[in-house]
């Protein structure tokens, strides 16, 4: 019971030597691609760069403690951080004490959201994201994202949340473009682009081995972090216009407090669940995909409860929103890592960092974090989804384009609501209307085919139904429109039979939606039979009314009513409410 | 064309003497009926008597012209009104100028939606709503809407829109009681309930056939209007202290024009909303119930253009929002009605008595028109069918309960939502997790079944899972889960077979699920093969990428798949991505 709720007493104690030489290996990797990326999203959430290194200390440990995957690398992401952006930005100017306070409470309210929403087994909620929706809004955030970076590529101010917003600020200050800044940020970008497609080919030209370079790869943004540095101390582009870090902080992440300002809560609780459901899928699918790689697996309702740790333990350092990320996770698998306890090794080479290096990054220019940004999120825009979903399913397609449009449109918050509304209403409107059809017997068989797709024996006295959805509340109406309408074309007509064969489930609703049927064909001296009901859904129809009311009877198999209400020539007696038959179960 | 959205087009053509002779009729019953009920409603709506009246005449010839029931009968109602009280009093307070516009933008709005959504053919978001959500909400208004006029048995001041408030004003009040108002209060309910369950019985016992004693107990409220305004004149009892209706203004509806003022539209297009979808429902049902018993059909969506119609001309007529009411409709069917035109006669009718009798109407108690509510809406109040859920739906019951319970405390407007909400999570809870089963050969037959459940063969490098629900990004994730862990379970596994012979769709999120499934059994070296796919889940398949990339075979039945896998002796060259062999299909 312990263990299910800290899995760290499950691995710990079995943890030895080798595993640990494994785990150690993998931090020092992890570490070092994480530092840039840690100054970069920071910078991408409007934060100090030294927020993006608090947020890799302390929750990788509260992960390593509450967490079930033994792979995922948690920090700060490109996504989060434009969400975290986006929200604070409404509530503050970016810069102020306001912001980073708004950036605080954000982890701290995600932090419960998560941990609240895995002791109650929520999860499932994450469900109403659907992959379409995802990938599109994983698209539209990777494109508000590069966009947003443009500006301290060419040195100038921009901002907004959205792509109108973007696009404006930057046309009007294009003019006051700094050229030192823009070469050293085209040279960053040009560079990392050649290390993330070039590099590994030659290093393996080189006799090196395929993982090792791509490991390898991956260190690129260091280099680019170096050689810039060097550049901006040698050139002395401080004076000519460059923006550069300047002094950040030195020393281990501060002991900080979340606001619980009313006002303040009741602005960002919508932002924080959208930010922890987003957090949360990233995280999820990460984790499952690696964990399947080992036959591992992860525990999801768990994984709430460790991510909601790592954003508490986020927000109590002064850091702000964190989840497991892809490409660390990816490095981490790849380098080794066993356990958990690489995410904690990790966390000590981030503090020893911003113990020791920080006064490094000085000089370091802002455009450097910008290129790592951008080439970093174009890999999230995602151009096959769209041709898939063309060809698979217009439905899906619809809910992708329309999250793409909106998340660009209006930015982040809109996006994703409008994403998850999208597909329910697509779902809600497609189990509203489902696919049911008149069936009669294939000649000399025992099977019933769609009287539009085959040619099949049919009476005029003798309609059949087969129904192709469980019946729910969200299709009875349909279904008492669906019936007396084919009823209403068959002036002959002496019996309805509805075939159960595909239904799944009848619930309340739906139930008296067949009693309405019942009842309306009785009035019209037509009697109603059900046939092929499955056993779990009979077992619930006989602690109903329907069974006693039912004017005809519940068949077997379909061959069987068929048959024998097809032979019916009308010498039965006709219906009455007094003598209705209670059905043969 | 046009007469689908003028259906009077269609049944005027054919309107004859006998066709008029019994509309007419109906609308002299109706008429009768309508007249104390228009007023009664208007009472609980918060506005003068007389705005009953008016929403009774124009709605009714306008539902005439675009309507598609025969028979239905529109006007006020009384869960509409409570609505229409609820949502005015929180813009401004009862009696006021701009109550009375607020009530006029009600109808104006819902009208607006009522006839967009019919346009749009969006009538299935009423599906929205469940049965046991609708009932729940009928019964928790059916006591707010009693509990709201003890007031005025009592005569004394209260208000509220809930129960607390409600209860809470009572109880504070109740010193105040006027024992003459009490007096006609109690007598006046007592005549009613007694004209409801006793009258019928005794006019059959002195021979008026069933059908007549039913439509002349109707006539009970204008008794009880008739005589309690002789009371009041003969014994002076407007000087004791009992509320009378008063001057009623005589007249046809004036024009009325509705509030266009955004900050006020702002505040009301929610309960415009709630109001439409309501009544809607409301609506529909009774047109279909009666539509049925003639085997006639009604239209859903022109039924929303119609209602909304209806509302638009209670708008400019000074009306407020009206809907197709349970008990009149049924008396204008039982009266004979044959045409919508029976409407518009019973709308002269309405227009007559608002011209003539009004003045008539000063003496009236408004403890009479209170006791008439009372009686009309205990029917409203349903105890079966909770009792009915708990025996067949505990889920539905859990909507059914918290509907009620919500409206009872937080409002109408917060109950119809609640309800919603509950209905949808439960439903998208139960879509989540769908069944399934791990199935086995029933031995010596061609049929699988479940393997807890029935004594089954099976092999230990052989897993069939037979999943019971559509795939959709609603399961997609449960879907992995549940594959992973039974596979994480079997270390001997070589072969899983999913048999879909009860998935009718597969959704993207659920086919990139099915390709997770795919690669991660592959890394594990196990192969996934499906059964019994449906033909048009097939065609799906087809366009995409699973079938090239599955790791087995597509097998036409369940039989030949688990035959053939299961003597595959493990001499099968192991699975490598490079000769994933193509599914035969």
């Amino acid at each position: 019971m312990l263990s299910r709720y800290l899995p760290i007493l499950d691995w710990g104690r079995r943890y030895d030597g080798e595993t640990l030489s494994s785990d150690l290996m993998a931090a020092v990797i992890v570490t070092i691609m994480l530092i840039p990326q840690s100054l970069a999203y920071a910078l991408l959430a409007g934060l100090p760069p030294v927020v993006g290194l608090y947020a890799s200390i302390l929750p990788l440990v509260a992960y390593a403690v509450f967490g079930t995957s033994r792979t995922l690398a948690v920090g700060p992401v490109a996504v989060v951080s434009l969400m975290t952006a986006s929200a604070a930005g409404a509530v503050a100017a970016q810069g102020s004490p306001e912001y980073l306070t708004a950036a605080i409470t954000l982890a701290a309210l995600s932090g419960v959201m998560l941990a609240v929403l895995g002791f109650l087994r929520l999860g499932f909620l994450a469900n109403l994201l659907s992959h379409p929706v995802i990938s599109g809004f994983i698209t539209a955030s990777g494109l508000l994202i590069a966009t947003s970076q443009f500006k301290h590529i060419l040195g100038i101010k921009g901002g907004g949340d959205n792509w109108p917003e973007m696009l404006g600020n930057l046309a009007t200050g294009l003019g006051d473009t700094n050229p030192h800044t823009l070469v050293i940020g085209l040279a960053a970008t040009a560079f990392l682009f050649w290390v993330r497609k070039g590099l590994k080919p030659m290093l393996v030209r080189f006799g090196m081995k395929p993982r090792g370079a791509d490991i390898a790869a991956k260190a690129g943004p260091v280099v680019a972090v170096a050689v810039t540095i060097l550049a901006v101390i040698t050139l002395g582009l401080a004076d000519k216009g460059v923006k550069l870090v300047g002094a950040v902080p030195q020393g281990l992440p501060p002991f900080a407090l979340p606001s619980l300002d009313p006002d303040l809560v009741a602005q960002l609780w919508v932002p924080a669940l959208l930010i922890s459901v987003i957090g949360f899928v990233e995280s999820v699918s990460v984790a499952q995909t690696l964990a399947a790689k080992r036959r591992q697996r992860i525990a999801p309702d768990q994984e709430l409860i460790g991510l909601g740790a790592a954003n508490i333990a986020s927000a109590f350092s002064g850091g702000y929103p964190v989840t497991g990320g892809f490409a660390r996770s990816v490095v981490n698998f790849d380098a080794g890592a066993q356990t958990p306890a690489a995410g904690a090794y990790t966390a000590v080479g981030i503090a020893l960092a911003s113990l020791f290096l920080t006064p490094l990054l000085f000089n370091l220019p802002v455009a450097t974090l910008a290129a790592t940004i951008i080439v970093a999120v174009l890999s999230l825009v995602d151009l096959k989804t769209p041709k898939q979903l063309w060809t698979y399913s217009k439905g899906d397609l619809a809910a992708h384009a329309a999250t793409i449009g909106v998340t660009l449109i209006w930015g982040v918050e809109t996006g994703v609501i409008a994403g998850v509304l999208v597909g329910l209403l697509l779902y809600l409107w497609k189990a509203s209307r489902p696919h049911a059809a008149i069936v009669g017997r294939v000649p000399e068989t025992q099977h019933f085919r769609n009287v539009e797709r085959h040619k099949v024996l049919t009476v005029p006295h003798v309609l059949s139904i087969r129904i192709d959805e469980n019946l729910s509340y969200l299709n009875a109406r349909w279904l008492e429109e669906y019936v007396l309408e084919r009823v209403a074309e068959r002036p002959q007509l002496r019996h309805v039979i509805l075939m159960c064969s595909a239904v799944n489930a009848i619930d309340a609703s739906a139930l008296e939606s067949l009693e309405a049927i019942n009842h309306r064909l009785g009035d019209g001296g037509i009697r109603l039979h059900l046939s092929e009901v499955k056993g779990p859904v009979m077992d619930r129809l006989e602690r109903s009314h329907l069974l006693t009311d039912l004017t005809g009877r519940v068949f077997l198999s379909q061959d069987k009513a068929f048959s024998e209400l097809a032979t019916d020539d009308g010498s039965e007696p006709p219906l009455q409410t007094a003598d209705w038959a209670r059905g043969m179960i």
